[in-house]
């Protein structure tokens, strides 16, 4: 990734319909290493903790730019490398795809950075335990403290009902700021027949989310499944573990994954 | 694998009977290399996986001849290697068996290759998830857009209707035939009290929706644990993303699978 | 292990009382190499394949001698090699113990093996998804045909109804007897709140068996979850499979178990 | 770890309030070594029997002192090493931390140790398949003998009772002793919406226990679902199992797998 002149705004949203197609949006410059690092780690954190298969994908807002975001070009997760990661405007338009060919949902990161200035990175998964919960309507709760993040809930997108019938891609812009505003404020999305998206402040928050949300689910299913009275955490529980710093960051899980992950 | 002479046609209906027993019908030549290495990785993928065991089988049919097909000899999946890939013509016959033991359910695939022109690769398995879908009377639909191939239903075939008491095995012509019309002309068909079998264009297609049809099944089944009103994909949403390419093709997960399953 | 002279007969019934505490059993002579071979690989398999964890257990008919068996001293099963295996008479008396502690519950074997002559390995196994069908009355029965050596039924074993309040052990003859004569002629014998004993003609049988009734164990528990109409083999079909050489004698599935429980 | 003079008593009860945040207790002087390498083998054994993740931690009582015990400083389980060990006392302050942050909720040790003499090792766990049983009333029972240590019965500790709404830690000793007090004299006991903590007389009982209590929360799960009329083991069976001498102290398991965890 070579380096090129921070022009931030260059890719403003009133000159984006003349962008698209047209001229190749200009690079925020190189993201700095760490996050880079931290990038990769998460897709392969993502596929060894079953949260990822072949499919699915994370981003990083740009550590230079509200206005761009870093995610891998078009390839499993557990084959991400350093140099498989794009630079993207918010309209999913790459900066330096030189022929490589992006992930057709880019849009739904897109769109939640476009909407959610607080959001530093973003995962999106088909992780199997989750799927039920968006095609029940059984919501999904907290039943322990690791989730706390979903204390104050967790919608359903169905793209059916603004979008109709379609092959249940979020492929373009209006598809993930509908997606974004069934988010709303909250952590995490689950989308109808579909997947999941997490959202976090940092790389490590998204991935521990998202691995702690899936978690969260199959529990909450089994203690479903034994009783009809489950006790979950207190809204206001779940609030204080937040303030507390929720699961501490995930610093001391996140040494771990990226240790195994990276094999090293 | 030695070439022979392309001979077309050589083992054709009219002549099934005075062949079996009398002469090995004459070998369509070499299969292509790319076929032979995807169908070896086919195998061990799906052991990987955990769709096959000790037991089941993939076949191809072979790029020379649309009445030939290639599968291993006898054999448990994550053993197989080229060599150990056999020629068949459509009546089951080993082209070039030199005493090596054939599956003695090869005529699932003979049968439906026969039936279905547009196949050209099929997967046998007992996975676990699956079996209570052909047991319950319950039908298995697709809960997410992974699974759209199924979308227009799985037909379940019960050796028992049309054969009695059987030892449960696909093992000859008639009962390959049976199966095949059970088919008919959707992606799947699970045997009662048995497995399912998989069919696709090509072979990371049959692997992939193989996978995908074990892993919608247990999705199905914990989704319906939760709920008795559960929302299927539409089947006009599952005809979409069949036309918007079927997971493209699991290209991006094949090359995956692929690499992990053959160890480079 | 030292070759000695066969003695067929030495510890015959008739002076079992004057034998045990009063001077060790004469050996049988070295057990075959091959027998040897397989009983270490049962172990280990069975510990891989999940059924065994670090308890539980594995024996073979000693090929010299019908009434002498062999099986591991007191060790996890994934450590067992053959420096580790005890030949027993069917009193479970080790002949060449030197000092090493046998598994106490070796009378589930020896008393099996003075029962049963067709008998020539047992396992005695924890496995988890086997449990609940020895504490529920729910019989466990054939969902496939992998498990059609459970088509006539699997008894179950309830130490409390013969001993009353015990330590839960098969420990000594009389208990051993006891549950010989619940498990009949029959495969395998479900022991209440506490495990399962399989056995088999040979080691990849019994082995194999038990792979698969605990595979059954789960595919039963899933589908009875699904729907209150399971349909199971018929018995006819259990038999007719079983008649057409049962799994084929695990012969695939063996060598490839084998292969990865030996690591080569 | 250096050397230093045993002088039990320097943090007795009565000047704990003194002692905090003014100066640090004396140590007790080194731990055994083979407590240490069996403390640092627990830790990565419950990682690798899934029992932990990156959270959660194992304890040992100070062999040398009554008063003292020894658990990692802040670190996912599975890369603790005998460098990471620190020494506390029973209000909580470490030793020899230089600057190494402890678990925030060492609490639920120091207070176990101060209330139970008999207890010589502490595990607490997040484990998914116990969570359930937290939140549901439904009470964790023995299914079968290797979980007789929970025949009198498993306590549920919920923190909102004595403390109202908080961040679900037990981070302080107040809440270490409420802990503590529900536990009363039994071996494990449930957090609500949190996990467990289990005890033992040994490192390998405690840890031996958290690994059967979880293999236990799954089987009676299953056994539920199956039926409303389970037969758990009855009381006497299992104190019968306890007196037998406990699952024989878990040696059998404890060398299989301290050798698995220890890549040895």
């Amino acid at each position: 990734m070579t380096r090129r002149t921070f022009l931030a705004g260059s890719a403003a949203l009133g000159v984006r319909a003349v962008l698209v197609g047209q001229q190749s949006p200009v690079s925020a410059g190189s993201a700095d290493a760490a996050l880079i690092e931290d990038l990769v780690a998460g897709y392969r954190i993502l596929a060894q903790q079953g949260v990822l298969d072949g499919f699915g994908h994370v981003s990083a807002r740009h550590n230079r730019s509200a206005n761009r975001f870093v995610m891998s070009r078009s390839l499993a997760p557990e084959l991400v490398t350093a140099g498989d990661l794009l630079e993207f405007d918010l309209d999913g338009n790459a900066i330096n795809a030189n022929g490589r060919a992006p992930y057709s949902e880019r849009f739904i990161h897109a769109e939640i950075y476009r909407a959610r200035s607080d959001v530093g990175s973003i995962v999106h998964a088909h992780a199997p335990s989750l799927i039920p919960f968006g095609v029940t309507g059984v919501p999904l709760r907290p039943v322990y403290h690791m989730a706390s993040f979903i204390g104050s809930g967790v919608p359903v997108f169905d793209i059916r009902k603004q979008f109709g019938m379609t092959d249940m891609l979020v492929s373009d812009s209006a598809k993930g700021r509908a997606l974004a505003q069934t988010l709303g404020d909250k952590s995490c999305v689950l989308m109808r027949g579909h997947g999941v998206a997490v959202v976090g402040g940092t790389i490590p928050i998204a991935v521990g989310r998202s691995i702690y949300i899936e978690m969260n689910a199959r529990i909450q299913a089994q203690a479903m499944s034994m009783s009809g009275n489950v006790t979950y955490l207190d809204p206001r529980e779940a609030q204080k573990v937040m303030e507390a710093g929720e699961n501490r960051g995930y610093e001391r899980a996140w040494e771990l994954w990226k240790s195994k992950a990276m094999g090293k």
